[in-house]
């Protein structure tokens, strides 16, 4: 018996200059989050996460759609409530492994990012959106409000603005993206790949303890009140200071001279 | 004897196509939010709570102001500080109504929304200004500070934005509303009846269950650390999956047809 | 034995008007936050804190560059740990003595404003930027993340426009940091002490109580769920309107005359 899936990868990783670009490959089915996209997705970032040569890493997508969503196809023929519990907790698992990845993670979209498929989005650290890109949640319109993924929606967006795309389905482009804060990137569509590489490959050039160290701590402290905030960033300062990678770095800007990481 | 304020209400319900539209009709009195006016709009929204025909809400007002907030000649009226905390607490829970009424509200805002009337605007849904309409919290000008009103505001709008209209009084335009995140849509004067009217009617030819599990749970997973969230919001979608109108949705868009919804 | 620091002040006070401008003056140095630059800072704040004359501060700066962050010089020559967290803390206990300062404190920044001293403007109530100052946490870039500094930074602008100026060290100017929310306003570089004496006397120009009764409340209620806020701010309102300065703002403004402070 044949099975095309495992075949055709469903996503892939290429690695280069510290960067690993994660690809969803299954365009004709617009990249949906099917539990073994959700499988492939886990699985490739979990290696990443004990990677010490990877430093950064880019989503990316193949074909016109960055990513649909949930595979509803998949979903309608599962008639067992513990059936879409355990969907819905493998994709909830996928966007927290991206936020728990040490390293940072670069969506970088071209076309529509929907539903499950903007939250993948908004889960990532940053986002680099081709102009032509387009962002929404309309879960609404097939009576499954996009509950999961405004979890991640709306800690990247404003009540409103993000009320909005969840209430309507409406979508968003680029350039409104980038002023409310769900990308922090916009680059016309055919330089999409240069600036996501050149942002990609400048993450990857600084010390990998100090960006990892930073990234742990920027969502820790976000759930905390301000005090114990301050307690919690300046012990972590504190940690960053005793790391070779600080004391070369202090010591190279000081003495007018380019630092070398050993990324520890 | 007579009393006007029962000859004319101070608060008015219209209902079309699943649509309550709720107005504020004290324009000689700037629509000010007196006990009487607060009663009025909580009464009128604890009915519409329970009314299974009504999947949005539009909050309207008649005449130039939209709210000019408390009432400051019945607040000069009173000695007895047992009363400006009932005052205060009627008031808050006005708007913790809006926050919890099952249904989607939008604010149409012509006009001034000021104090607690800047603070209704910031605890509907979503908000839908016309260009001249302006937002200000200007309880510092009389040596009351907006403190109620802050809480809605500054989970609106960022906090150097909210601490400046907070701290100065100065009122906003509906562009820099829309750009902070205090509104979610700017119409043209002239268009905000029907911009308003068909944003409304979109959400209420939705799913009701869908929308107003998709509300219910918006706002309580921003108060919960991000796991903690997923783990809710994954409940809360694995519940609406089980719901007659997402297996009719999704069946519906699976086989290229529209869906029939039962609000259910 | 001579010690210089003493002599030429890093930081110096000067009032009028009700309002208190500190300056960093220490432009040789970049106005860097060494450890008795910090000192200085904080007994000033700590005297203007008692003060009763002073209703609202500028922190301003002498010299090209605003605040360069940790004196790095400083940093290098400290090996032991103990004094590296002794550092971090005095660091944190100075942004917290803005944040908990009664006095609203605007940041008047020309300039650049980098990791510690971009934190600065952060912690701020709000702040003033000329046309041409830029904000930068680029601690990346000597291997020590800026972990403290996005405590202020991550409450101040989202997440992704946090990550953004946190993983790459890019600064951003003062347009881009109105729209992100890092600062409440920009003006002509020529402008800029105009425009912010006249926003601070503004300030000082209204209830010295009411003002100081808004801000502390402001960061107290923004930690709490939405219920627990609204029963916080309704017992601060009606502490407020039980004061003298409410109960003549409000009688002057329903007498149409101007109010007279006692700022109690």
């Amino acid at each position: 018996m044949v099975d095309e899936r495992i075949e055709t990868p469903l996503a892939t990783r290429h690695d280069q200059d510290g960067v690993a670009t994660v690809t969803l490959t299954n365009p004709g089915r617009r990249n949906a989050l099917s539990c073994a996209m959700m499988k492939s997705l886990h699985d490739i970032f979990d290696a990443i996460a004990t990677d010490r040569d990877i430093r950064c890493v880019i989503l990316a997508a193949e074909g016109p759609v960055f990513c649909a969503g949930h595979d509803l196809k998949e979903m309608n023929g599962i008639s067992d409530c513990d059936k879409h519990a355990a969907l819905f907790s493998q994709c909830s698992d996928l966007m927290m492994r991206i936020v728990t990845l040490p390293q940072p993670v670069i969506a970088k979209v071209h076309g529509m990012a929907t539903a499950a498929g903007c939250q993948l989005v908004a889960s990532c650290d940053l986002a680099v959106a081709g102009t032509s890109a387009k962002f929404a949640t309309p879960g609404v319109n097939i009576g499954l409000f996009c509950s999961t993924p405004m979890v991640a929606l709306s800690r990247n967006i404003s009540r409103k603005h993000a009320m909005r795309m969840l209430l309507t389905g409406d979508p968003i482009n680029a350039e409104t993206a980038l002023s409310m804060g769900l990308v922090s990137d916009v680059a016309a569509d055919d330089d999409l790949d240069v600036a996501t590489t050149t942002l990609a490959r400048g993450i990857a050039a600084r010390s990998g303890m100090t960006v990892q160290t930073g990234k742990q701590a920027f969502y820790k402290q976000l759930e905390m009140p301000l005090s114990d905030a301050y307690a919690y960033a300046s012990s972590v300062m504190t940690g960053n200071m005793q790391k070779h990678d600080a004391r070369e770095g202090i010591g190279a800007f000081v003495e007018k001279r380019h630092p070398t990481w050993r990324h520890e």
